[in-house]
């Protein structure tokens, strides 16, 4: 936006805590913030992702993420960071780069990403349903039933379940898998660059699972399929496989018009 | 192996053909071999994957490859390449390290890569059923029916099916997936190093849509489960959503044990 603009418009919590600054040729510095923490009180990868788009966006001839790959080598926490980013190619329909987020001289995470315009992106062809949920205004607030003391990111983006995931109340289900709404708080829409953060949003199903008592990320990756209409989100995750204390989870998000608009895969290390 | 193993034993092209040469600190030279080449006479983009990760094997503490990621940005000739490996991590558990691929002096791909060791991989859990086939002796050969010219990897990899896919004989079928067997040719089992090859070792899926002539992968994530058993190798892969000329697609493989080894997916652009 125009500086008058942003005089004009409270600028959301993501934007201002998303937002990079120029420093050198391709290198940026910007404050991870407190507003953004999961489960455990850490900074969550997701958000930090979307400031490494933020630096990439700068130097990608694109506008939208349309695949992003992180590895995630250090937790994070709030507080500067800066951001090396370097151009792979520059092509006429998509381009590709890489960022890299260090903090304190140490790298937390190196992410590649190819941009593209997704304008255009009409629907051809999709055989998968979106989730049947019951209307956002029917269905529950999982953080008025239960709240957990850290996470800060209930405060930015809220959801709304058929019903309460067993992990809550202390009753894990045993099927690590849930459907849900999700949206930002505070008026904001989601687009093709909080995509990436809101696939990594919530709690991981893998909760549900006895004994579970968390995971880690080691490496997501989100393909952007087309720029999301305004309104609630309808999410769907799923683990389906552990082995040797690994595990999968996908997640997948469909707009309000019910157009599949990201799917995400993580491989995380149970805790 | 030591190299009185490897004067007494004759290698298999897989092992020949992604061989790496160190020249300098984490530089090494390859030669990419015509074996390997898919549909349309191109080097195929998994084979390159698996020199990328010969390369950085010698460079990380642990064997296994555990999660890759690659971005393709330009196609691969036959002929010399130079990679260039840095390490990311090296951790007790995983190491992560990035390997770029040059023809020419241009970047082909990079790909990022967490390893681990994976000996002790039991199966903890598995939510998926492995892809119901005729046993191999009683399906068929797909080459056999019709081969392509210019398609070299079907003389290192067969395939079985338990009926030929619907775009070999110029029918599609208008289903955009696929079971199948699959194992090399050659007496070679598959193995950790391996699988991120054989993900993309087979023609695409979204070939069964009418009026697709082809596609080319921009990105391609692979988790490596598991080390295989010995035997075929079961395949189950889907395209599920077209959107402004991408598609994603999905490639699971199973052991002949049924234990799930690998779980891959692609964001590529339709031709």
């Amino acid at each position: 936006m125009t500086r008058i603009e942003a005089e004009q418009t409270e600028q959301h919590p993501f934007d201002v805590d998303t937002d990079v600054d120029p420093v050198s040729d391709g290198r940026f510095v910007a404050e991870l913030s407190d507003r953004w923490n999961a489960l455990g009180g850490v900074v969550n990868g997701g958000y930090y992702v979307a400031v490494g788009l933020q630096a990439l966006r700068r130097v990608l001839d694109h506008r939208d993420p349309l695949v992003v790959s992180t590895f995630f080598s250090r937790p994070a926490r709030p507080g500067a960071v800066e951001i090396h980013t370097e151009v792979a190619r520059q092509g006429r329909r998509v381009s590709t780069g890489e960022a890299r987020i260090l903090q304190r001289g140490k790298e937390l995470v190196r992410l590649t990403a190819t941009f593209a315009d997704l304008a255009v992106a009409e629907g051809d062809l999709s055989l998968t349903e979106p989730p049947q949920l019951p209307p956002p205004d029917d269905a529950i607030d999982p953080v008025g039933v239960r709240s957990f003391p850290g996470v800060t990111m209930t405060d930015q983006v809220e959801y709304r379940f058929a019903s309460v995931p067993g992990w809550r109340t202390g009753q894990p289900s045993g099927d690590p898998s849930a459907e849900f709404w999700m949206r930002f708080k505070h008026r904001r829409e989601a687009d093709t660059l909080s995509l990436p953060m809101l696939v990594d949003a919530a709690a991981p199903v893998v909760l549900d699972l006895a004994g579970v008592t968390g995971s880690v990320t080691l490496e997501m990756t989100t393909h952007v399929r087309r720029r999301p209409a305004p309104g609630w989100l309808a999410c769907r995750v799923a683990t389906r496989h552990l082995a040797g204390g690994y595990h999968e989870e996908d997640f997948d998000i469909w707009d309000s018009t019910g157009a599949l608009v990201t799917q995400s895969r993580q491989l995380a290390l149970l805790l």
